[in-house]
């Protein structure tokens, strides 16, 4: 493996293998990538490759129109989504796709996950936005790549930045999260994953729980994100 | 252990295993089997044997009217339900049959799992079909037998091929799923329960999610089985 | 350790650290015991000793008037409900008692499990008794004693076997299980927890579900515990 | 490391290292810390440090003014309401916060937990506080302190002694819980989420599920707790 692309391989490797450790996949139910802004290139899973099988020397090398750049193997199959959102979004560093239980349950009940508590506004200040189901002829036509069209609409519909809202439902289908590095991405994925189950249950609960407040959202993502935040080392 | 049959109570040793390894039963709460088709045999576990007691040897082969070819214990109480569908579904090779929850849960509400997302797509077309409850007659007579029968008539009724929905749910009992393979069985059996599981949670966050539509529903069964897929590495 | 209960503590610790390591307990939520009938004395946990610390010589032994026989710890705070069902249930060789989680959700809703499908009726034919919390002047008298009492009045009430059935939910507290060997009294334990969060999930998919008829409840009780039984090795 | 609060430092670190190992909480969702009366100091975890990586002489020794005695890193985002909760209650040893699962979700459904039965009674006779979210002009202001003056509010408001509920919930945000040592907060902590757990429970298989009763809560309360407790060693 003397591969120009072995760091990014290998970040790419070790992300993934996060999702097996997280338990946000059974068998081969998930796909993280990792991008190269210097050569214009991203690192994905191989499709339908089992966690334990795999190895950083089959992580696939493909550039932004899908090209396979290096890797013998077939790369996933929702590839294209990956190249279209690091094509549109110069500044994420790594995608994750998950089937992960109650982020899926969410996109399945085509419902936006309300901001119930400071838990989600830690990472964010909206509801995590659902995209409703495609239209029957782009499923139909370029399913995968028009799946990051959807994406982006769904975002400039509620007017979204996808610096700040790291994570997507896809309605029917599951989550995407994505971030500086890949890295990051697997972290909201379990982020969202955990704050999907914790929604659930408080409408159990409560069906009438209220939103979280305005003061307080800004509050708790300040605290971590703004200016002057104060949490963590730096 | 010089039987002929050696490498298919392999075969079916090891996919037992896998059922206690994906926590799909406690206890003796499940069985596999695994046919040779050139042979006419099929090997399955012996009843009431906990998992971390069982030996490939003590796999029990049997012809595919139920008498016993090769072992000395004593096979699984639902071995004449295995034997009915080998006998009268040519082309699968193992069958799995568990009491994981949320597979219970949905047989003991006597529902089908409508088809919700693209997890269940990827796997099957058509809701997961519950067969109702035996007549009592039946229950009386010759009941693993009739049970065969059961799912049989439950998949002539909906029109379902047993090829491509290769589960099912048994009303008050649990679920059946088979494949070409004994592993494949268990698979399935894994895939139903989290299907099972993501169909609960959605119907408790909206009780009035709609079904996949058509259009997703085929572009996700064709991606991984179609003619064209392009899922996986072959 | 030159007891002459040396195995019958050694039996009651082994049943002990199985609740620990089946997940029925955290901390020292639960205890079991095991009955010597020759010698009319029976082994049970030590009061409040977390699982990790448990020893076999811990275990302390006890007549059924509660006298303490063998141990220089305090007993089981439930000790006198243990001393109670041995006296009168001649056939039980074992006790466990646990706080796990669905057991006690619907001991805290003082509700009865419903027999909704056969993995109940493998093991019982009835509902699961929820015993009716005691009346102020019993609870503020001889308390773990008169839980005994409770118990009993509540299977004379419905008419109820205790050879039969072999668990109990007292109503806000959680569940008492017994049988022939302690070992047996924690798999009933373990067998209660899966069948209460089985019903548990069946109301919530299916508020209307039907309890099993009658002919499959005799069937699956009569394979595995029936004259002619034909499940398990004996 | 030849720090005078060397000892302090370990039991801190030990109880955080707790909050992981009974997974109640993912990557770095809470703190535990630890209070030396004597030298009028308390040690708590630094801020953001992931569990995998912390080590006890990363932990941070501040004043009850939150000036930091030792320590090279930033204290946890939540120190001011640590330091406020142990200069007010004068007998506390340690303070624990999670954002546990079941805990966050009656957090954000701004519910006191009812006390539904004997496990929530064997630790304390009141429902679990939830106390509501800080207005608004608080939470612009000092607000990891005004955290500390809303559950003390709240304690006076409900008539709640500090040394018998060593619990609470903060509205929209999750629980708090204390005890003489931090490994007794953290205990309560677990006892909380189980109970939180049952609660939820409770309520979705009987929404009409009555509380305990008095004769009961006193009894199980007075069993661990009272002059003449008689549960554990001593």
């Amino acid at each position: 493996m003397s591969s120009k692309y072995k760091s990014l391989k290998q970040e790419c490797y070790e992300a993934n293998m996060q999702l097996d450790a997280l338990d946000l996949v059974i068998y081969t139910f998930g796909n993280v990538s990792a991008v190269d802004r210097t050569n214009k290139v991203f690192a994905i899973k191989p499709s339908g490759v089992p966690y334990a099988d795999l190895k950083p020397e089959d992580i696939v090398i493909l550039d932004f129109e899908n090209n396979v750049i290096e890797g013998e193997m077939r790369p996933s199959s929702d590839t294209k989504t990956h190249a279209y959102l690091y094509k549109n979004w110069e500044n994420i560093g790594g995608i994750a796709h998950t089937h992960a239980t109650y982020s899926v349950a969410w996109a399945q009940s085509q419902l936006d996950i309300p901001i119930f508590g400071t838990t989600h506004a830690d990472h964010l200040t909206a509801d995590i936005p659902c995209a409703p189901p495609m239209k029957d002829e782009l499923i139909a036509g370029n399913y995968e790549q028009n799946t990051g069209i959807q994406i982006l609409d769904c975002f400039k519909d509620k007017g979204l930045s996808y610096e700040e809202v790291q994570m997507v439902l896809l309605g029917n289908h599951g989550p995407f999260t994505w971030g500086p590095t890949a890295a990051k991405a697997v972290y909201n994925s379990k982020v969202l994953e955990e704050v999907a189950r914790m929604a659930y249950l408080t409408l159990q609960i409560n069906p009438n729980a209220p939103r979280l407040k305005d003061s307080l959202i800004k509050k708790h993502y300040e605290r971590k994100h703004g200016k002057n935040a104060y949490y963590g080392q730096n």
